[in-house]
């Protein structure tokens, strides 16, 4: 172990985890715990103290930064304030970085999550050395972060690079957000179960049934279409060709390198390259059909990682 | 006349212009001639030398910082290079930063129009002391620039910002680009007319028609609508959706403070704000629903006037 160190700090709506984190995004410790997501932002603050006393058990307190907190958006970071949060009951209008800094008794550095874990891969994953990328997360929804011209962006209030909420399909599928169309409602780990789920459920035959299970979530498909299951292989077309189309939009938007798929749907990373390769070579723009897309490499961590990194590198 | 003074040269596919222009943003000389779009690089040049020579008689060359080149994409500005530019035949893998700043004996400083307009509106226009905006030139294309965090954002070979070539449709209406279902497809100032002249060659009554003209173009419909036709007004609700589900998409994307619109729909952006509202009140998260969109100030000029700004600020 050896100075300097930060803690990052991942709230999700389900889990909530604390890292221990040295300058080279290695964690050297790590604790979590069921996130108290109905019980309001005091309650859940406490949680991050109880984890945060766990990982710094003997450390030095002159060795630790500061802690980068990970949160659910849209948050705004430039004020340290939850606008409100879907996953979190109560959330809203509450200054959270000034809470969880009185509580840590640390500096603290808040990050809209899609950021936090831009950044993780940024520093010490998929991105690494990388002037110019978008990170993707495909899991119950799909969220991102961007670094261009060498600099993590943040926007109005930080919030930028909602990805999952642009509309790819004009007055199409209704998004948990509300809106129509959104990226998000086509492509997420939840639209391709959702996806599952329907064409076992029109399948009369009950073959499907029999293959995906009564209620598919994306790891069964992957499953079997590993094992070359013909119904799983064109769910899994579908979903490439979905992701390949907002990959399209994102090049065209951001002119990134690279674009680094994270979240659960990375589990089945190749066998949804071929399809997003695919739409890419036949919809982006020739001058940017060279983009390289490509798993991430940080796993369940790079929100933790990242939200860490912000104490050792600036925002 | 005061020096500083920079050169602004906006090589458009139809019209070739160049401006003199001061710190403030003053173009004080301007000289435009016809593109001769299809002879090739080298004679485009020559007219480039032309124009300069015009509107810097009498200058003392030691008040010229050098020229700025504002260029349809995509081009590839970190390393000069022309990729293919589909207007100006004969502009494939040309090193024109480096031709141009030979013709002229200047420094030259090479941008893709999208982000050289959303320059000018950033110093000198609608922009001004803004740090997050998006500029979005909704005409014959639809291109853009953004700003983010106090910056011009440039990305991998600096073209990013090519927004009209987001994917708003899928697999829908095919667009210049080769590709399906672009925003630029649906809500370009040539998408707005082609929607027109369809209503127009629907309409058997010839009441249309006779309102419109046999072929009427943006600024017919425009008009039309300002004189309280119900037809062109509806056309004007169309196109105001359009663009209003792209720009629920740049917020959350870049989560800009203002959307400037310039370019040739602009002239009717009265008739236009409040359909780009209600789809902003009723697509966006509410955490973006601030967001100012907002007419362009520069009229034809941002990019002349963006692209001298480039040798006055940096990239």
């Amino acid at each position: 172990m050896t100075a300097p160190l930060a803690i990052g700090i991942d709230i999700g709506g389900t889990q909530l985890r604390a890292g221990l984190v040295d300058a080279s995004g290695a964690i050297l410790r790590r604790a979590a715990v069921p996130t108290k997501a109905s019980a309001g932002a005091s309650v859940v603050i406490r949680q991050i103290a109880g984890l945060v006393d766990a990982v710094t058990i003997g450390v030095d307190r002159s060795w630790l930064l500061g802690a980068g907190i990970s949160c659910p958006g849209p948050i705004d970071t430039v004020r340290g304030m939850a606008l409100g949060i879907p996953t979190l009951a109560g959330w809203t209008n509450i200054p959270i970085a000034e809470m969880i800094g009185a509580a840590l008794q640390l500096p603290v550095r808040l990050e809209n999550d899609g950021i936090a874990a831009a950044n993780g891969e940024w520093r010490f994953g998929a991105g690494r050395g990388i002037d110019n990328l978008v990170y993707v997360t495909v899991s119950t929804g799909i969220g991102g972060g961007v670094v261009l011209d060498g600099r993590l962006i943040h926007g109005h209030r930080g919030m930028a690079a909602h990805i999952g909420h642009m509309i790819v399909a004009y007055d199409g599928e209704l998004c948990v957000c509300g809106n129509r169309g959104c990226w998000e409602a086509y492509a997420s780990g939840s639209a391709f179960a959702l996806a599952a789920q329907k064409r076992v459920a029109a399948d009369t035959t009950g073959s499907a049934r029999a293959l995906l299970g009564p209620s598919p979530d994306a790891k069964a498909v992957f499953e079997a279409a590993r094992e070359g299951n013909a119904l799983a292989l064109s769910l899994v077309a579908d979903e490439a060709d979905w992701l390949g189309v907002g990959i399209v939009s994102l090049a065209h938007l951001y002119s990134p390198q690279k674009i680094i798929i994270g979240g659960g749907l990375a589990n089945g990373f190749e066998l949804l390259a071929p399809g997003i390769a695919k739409r890419v070579a036949g919809g982006a723009m020739p001058a940017f059909r060279d983009v390289v897309v490509a798993p991430a490499m940080l796993g369940d961590n790079p929100g933790l990682v990242g939200a860490a990194a912000l104490l050792f590198s600036g925002r």
